[in-house]
């Protein structure tokens, strides 16, 4: 039997199952950073925490909860997967900062200081004015530091990236997002953004959502592998992986939901619209984790060789996943 | 400089200082099972632990979490104290299965499964019916086995703890308490109890907080010590240890709260009464943690060799720890 790929996917938010599980393995994966709550607030993300305590019980020939970068190691060697977890909202840690060492302990890696909207923490990229880092965000950002807990600012505004990755001590991550060079999506990162990012040894993963991709759903993999081929140039080879952001099986209820958590009375449509309210269509190339492999190749077609191939596809976040998650 | 001694303390509630985290020091424990919640909730009990780590920061130099058998012997080796926790009462799981592994994480080693009412689990002692391990109690029993952490019934009533003897698939600890034969308190435990809590493997912690002592703040040093040799014989040798129960420096609404958390409008005076409704005095000879050594001499003063004497002192709650601590 030949030794399981290393390849680290750096977000996903699934209706998890069996067949998801199954199709992680299969597609060769050591590693995955879930998301694991969105707009819950700290009970409720322990509840979140208890059922996937379940899951590893279940599928424990599959996956196990990941804490260390070793843990990466292992999978690869067991033939199983990682799951490393994430909050795409500072909302777990409601106002206490105690409860960003509880939730590290926990096993949560990841924590997004926003989510499109204004947070006790940073400004999301949704809002008209960014006032960057709050007097809370620079507390939480030292403590999750401290920790070992990576700052995330996917879903957040300019200038509080700009900020998180000055005021941040250790590097931090854009686990999912593309360059708005090559598509000018809100949600996507600006060039300053993303230089400033890898010449800090921060990570960016490449999304796949089709918000954040050229021509949407009819997005080519020729051009979302030029695009990262183009992107390592402007970044850095070393600080590029893929954060595929698939939310596979989830009904539109659930994306709703992700946009309007508990704060809104007017629906809000996110990067959609009230036309295209629900979850656009996968790209043909990519409908599930056995589609890894497709973006393997698809960047060998663009040209990459093969030991840049493996820094994208696992080995950039591997070594990102190293220095991050030990306390300091 | 001399090894620190490897005395260990099966439970302390002390109002927490750095005055008594040195006394704890100038003691030599290596460790100390250290109550927690009371009646807290699973939020209140997650402060708690915030709390916590906020001493494990400030007063690094003296104690640590411990987590495992092993930490008490790296604070032994580092002339530190390994902080076990622990609950007196269940309600930080409130009625969810799912928390006994959450604060198993988070640090949790030993939880009473009543605290002298009845509770969702068992009945406590101070009931008039005692109707056993519930049907929640059997499935929590079990999980708690599964993740390795300690079943404590010091505040139980009869049957409930031989049920819980029973029913745990591991052995289970009644962490401060003494014989009813010696002083016949109903917080104390009859022969049946003590002899198959030992036959089973179990604990027993011998406490000198006076409600539990003959003769209460007169007991004697002889008369504590006596004892212990005394019961060494009933429930063997292996299966004892130290559970001082010690209160220091709280005030007495802490007593009134312990008795009557919020279940109550006539206020119950527990062990006490309303004549004695405070924390009782201590004995002349154990006011604090340096005083644990008065122990070991008194010990060796009733006869007691040298080896047993180190079994009491903390090598049995050690052998304990490693056999309890990790998953099944």
């Amino acid at each position: 039997m030949s030794e399981q790929k290393l390849f680290i996917d750096g977000l996903q938010y699934n209706s998890w199952s069996e067949e998801i599980f199954s199709q992680i393995h299969e597609g060769g994966l050591s590693a995955v950073h879930v998301t694991i709550s969105y707009h819950e607030d700290f009970q409720e993300t322990v509840q979140n925490i208890i059922d996937w305590n379940r899951y590893f019980i279940k599928y424990s020939d599959l996956i196990f909860l990941g804490r260390t970068a070793e843990d990466v190691r292992k999978a690869q060697r067991e033939s199983r997967t990682a799951i490393f977890f994430g909050f795409q909202n500072c909302s777990p840690i409601e106002d206490n900062i105690g409860l960003v060492e509880i939730l590290h302990t926990l096993g949560a890696r990841f924590m997004q200081l926003t989510y499109n909207n204004q947070s006790l923490l940073a400004t999301g990229c949704y809002e008209k004015k960014d006032s960057g880092i709050t007097r809370m965000g620079k507390q939480v950002i030292k403590e999750m530091n401290r920790v070992g807990l990576v700052v995330d600012m996917s879903h957040s505004a300019e200038r509080s990236t700009l900020e998180a990755i000055e005021v941040s001590e250790r590097p931090i991550a854009i686990t999912h997002a593309n360059p708005s060079l090559w598509h000018p999506a809100l949600r996507n990162k600006s060039s300053e953004v993303l230089r400033a990012l890898g010449s800090s040894g921060g990570m960016v993963g490449f999304s796949i959502y089709p918000h954040h991709l050229k021509d949407g759903s009819k997005c080519t993999i020729e051009s979302f592998c030029g695009m990262i081929a183009e992107t390592a140039d402007l970044v850095g080879i070393e600080s590029i992986g893929i954060g595929s952001d698939l939310c596979q099986n989830q009904p539109d209820s659930v994306v709703q939901w992700m946009r309007n958590g508990t704060w809104s009375n007017d629906l809000d449509f996110g990067e959609g619209s009230a036309s295209l309210a629900g979850f656009p269509e996968q790209p043909s190339w990519f409908k599930d984790n056995r589609d890894f492999s497709n973006i393997e190749s698809g960047l060998k077609s663009v040209g990459m060789d093969s030991k840049n191939i493996e820094a994208v596809m696992g080995t950039n976040w591997l070594r990102f996943f190293e220095s991050s998650f030990g306390s300091a």
